[in-house]
């Protein structure tokens, strides 16, 4: 991570452990945000917390979540409940000679504030900015969805106000007389790999796997 | 997933959406917890959800935290707060015809409940379980924390008693009527993948990457 140490937005968006790890730059956290695929949801319900996970999109300072409308957990964030979304990324372990400096490489990001629902054509936007953020052009592609089908959907923005990213990008650190010892450190990068596509069964003769699904393949994931 | 509905162990621990995605066998959410590599933590803090990433370990019905003895959360934990750990495991992106109808399949697990701070010879095994969780073998090829190491430590033991899997495991569900639509539908797998171990700049020579790091390449991330 390059050295963006900024003030944190608020007290308790504030990098507290391995501090020098925390950064509040709107280009880090948004980074972040888009390489990540699924973020963890909190919440208060009953005094007690729940975590759930949630696919998102961004759009600028802005996260859109979507769910049933029939949930529990959309109603209750719809309702204006305080929320932390979290996104992780694992990139590396970082393994160390001494089991105390093992560690991993990471990149997260956590984002709290309050989700107010979104209808009409802004709702559609979210759904679709969700979709895009996992498979980039896939809308494109598909069939949009009907008004009965956005009906049943509770599309939530979120502002990326609050907001804190931490980093941890290098390779192993031992104590010094450990060095020497004959025991193998090092990094191991981690990363998530697609797969090769599966057609459904009832697909329509002549199809071909699509811009959007081949992209996946390098780059994207 | 297999037809292993049971009851739930509490009101909360109910899966509600999609009901028939959930389980509440240990087999199925040992399976899981095992599966995952990284766990999100979600307590309250002035009134206020908080979630962070955290990794685990898993012993029969318990699992380790473990973190800095200077950590809040660490503390707030260790002093009794409320938590739920949750576990998510992305499997596939399910890529319908309509937009409406994308999904995933995915494998995840909600915990509820209290954790207690360990000491001693616990604690020592609570750090072991994490390291083990993540590369198997690998304990026993690096040095042993010392007494100074597990001071800076703060180890925690849950209860896997309140728990919960939700489990999507299938192809694409679509509308009857979209079925025929020149719209590739189908279902992308994706896995957490090794990369190349990059050894540490300063290793001794000679020393070779260890069975524990060669067998992550294959089957275990």
């Amino acid at each position: 991570m390059t050295d963006t140490l900024a003030e944190p937005p608020s007290e308790r968006a504030r990098v507290r452990r391995a501090a020098s790890r925390g950064s509040y730059d709107t280009e880090t956290v948004h980074a972040i945000l888009d390489a990540g695929r699924m973020g963890h949801v909190g919440l208060v319900a009953d005094g007690r917390p729940v975590v759930i996970p949630m696919l998102y999109g961004r759009d600028g300072d802005h996260l859109y979540l979507h769910g049933s409308v029939a949930s529990r957990l959309m109603r209750g964030l719809a309702g204006g409940l305080d929320t932390c979304l979290t996104v992780t990324l694992l990139d590396a372990y970082v393994l160390a000679r001494s089991a105390f400096h093992h560690s991993l490489n990471y990149r997260s990001v956590v984002v709290f504030g309050v989700a107010e629902p979104v209808t009409g054509d802004e709702a559609v936007h979210g759904v679709r900015c969700i979709t895009e953020h996992l498979v980039p052009g896939r809308w494109d592609e598909v069939r949009a969805p009907s008004d009965v089908e956005m009906r049943q959907t509770s599309v939530l923005r979120m502002p990326i106000a609050e907001a804190s990213a931490k980093v941890r990008g290098h390779g192993v650190v031992d104590e010094p007389e450990d060095i020497d010892l004959p025991i193998w450190a090092g990094v191991l990068p981690l990363r998530l790999a697609v797969g090769d596509p599966v057609a459904d069964e009832a697909l329509a003769p002549g199809l071909e796997v699509p811009p959007s699904v081949l992209r996946l393949d390098s780059a994207h994931v």
